[in-house]
């Protein structure tokens, strides 16, 4: 009974989600099929985040149990990228854990990054993959704003109103913001998240890099525990799930 | 009557290339049909680079004429990249400049920049934006064998069989190979290129990259002055021309 963990990109255009649902396709659903079609076993593929409708990937984490012992990680590998051609997901690593390893549960940490891309022109080659702001945006401002939210904190108003999470104390270790050219990028890390929660401080520190809102307003609306005080939700397509990260053993 | 310079960015995946021919979509139609929609003026736009099908640019400039002067350059930015949705073009800059101006005979250096995602894993978001190579490449090797081809070289071994220019003799001022994780990059800047040189000297370096050629065969390759002599053709989706400098004046 081998355990798989897989490393896995996609495109999340396509996709209402990782979590497998009735409403239309999903990044788990593709797996879970082409791991049926070629070991001939029905499985269930824990992801360690259940990524939104259109939220891209390049490091989400899965894991998924076989019955049979006959495929090694890079025999699965290849069979499951084999079998999603055309879809845009890809197994970026496999290897063998222990039984112990949960994609969800073990992790220690997950990574956001998320992508604006800030310039007057529409985009013709990263359309989908980052969120067009064609107002200058202020990236100082944004990083001090941001740098504001980092540690432990009640994050009610960065929560999405259907959030299950138990509580919303969430320990933020990380939420830089860096400009490379008409690029910005914010990157965020903490053991978990609450839904919507990057996406709701990025539409949050768009606000104050259009000057409408100061570093101030970012520390009352966090005090304030209440979603209607916090800035709009950013929009999926510039969210990518960079990476999870598991202690050792 | 004013010219207009325009940079442009495109996905070329859709297109059969920038030139306007009966085959199929083409960069050069979509920008012409949309400028006659909102002008009402039957327009060739220029370029500086004829890109092949499937070629992308983040920097290929254009210029354009029209009778009126009515239209500021960014009403002309305007209205292209509003007309142009949702196809994968869009105008990055406008502006307006002199009549002795011309997008491909002022030119003085061309950039372009080539692509390779070197990783087992196939593509999910890159997908049709690079070249996927399985096979370990070592770039060290390629960029030494990449430096055998700056300079003033008959190319002839690197010039597609339907190369329409007149003299295969051009000099290269870059050519040089990084490496960012699994992302390598080719660089390559001239006053101008041979039809297929850049990407025939990528698919040559591949096979520097993956120990089959050594840099002293590329030389060989050169002063072969054969196309036979070369490697192949890397394919189009890789390759994106960056930029196009001009003189000041």
């Amino acid at each position: 009974m081998p355990r798989y963990k897989l490393t896995v990109e996609y495109d999340g255009g396509p996709y209402v989600g990782w979590q497998r649902q009735d409403t239309g396709p999903t990044i788990q659903a593709a797996l879970e099929d082409v791991i049926q079609a070629f070991s001939g076993e029905r499985v269930t593929v824990e992801g360690a985040g259940r990524t939104d409708a259109g939220v891209h990937a390049t490091g989400q984490v899965a894991h998924v149990d076989l019955a049979t012992d006959r495929f090694t990680a890079p025999k699965v590998m290849g069979a499951v990228n084999a079998l999603l051609k055309p879809q845009p997901i890809a197994v970026r690593d496999a290897e063998i854990v222990s039984e112990r390893f949960h994609a969800r549960f073990s992790a220690v940490e997950r990574a956001y990054r998320y992508v604006i891309m800030n310039r007057l022109a529409p985009l013709a080659i990263g359309r989908g993959r980052a969120w067009h702001v064609s107002a200058p945006l202020d990236t100082n401002a944004m990083a001090m704003a941001g740098a504001r939210l980092i540690g432990h904190h009640d994050f009610t108003t960065f929560r999405a109103s259907h959030c299950q999470s138990k509580s919303a104390i969430k320990t933020l270790d990380q939420l830089s913001v860096e400009r490379d050219g008409e690029r910005i990028l914010v990157l965020a890390r903490a053991r978990s998240f609450l839904h919507h929660q990057v996406r709701n401080i990025v539409g949050t520190l768009k606000l104050v890099g259009e000057g409408k809102w100061t570093p101030d307003d970012v520390t009352t609306a966090l005090e304030a525990r209440d979603r209607s005080a916090g800035g709009p939700t950013a929009p999926a397509e510039g969210l990518y799930l960079t990476g999870v990260r598991y202690d050792a053993g």
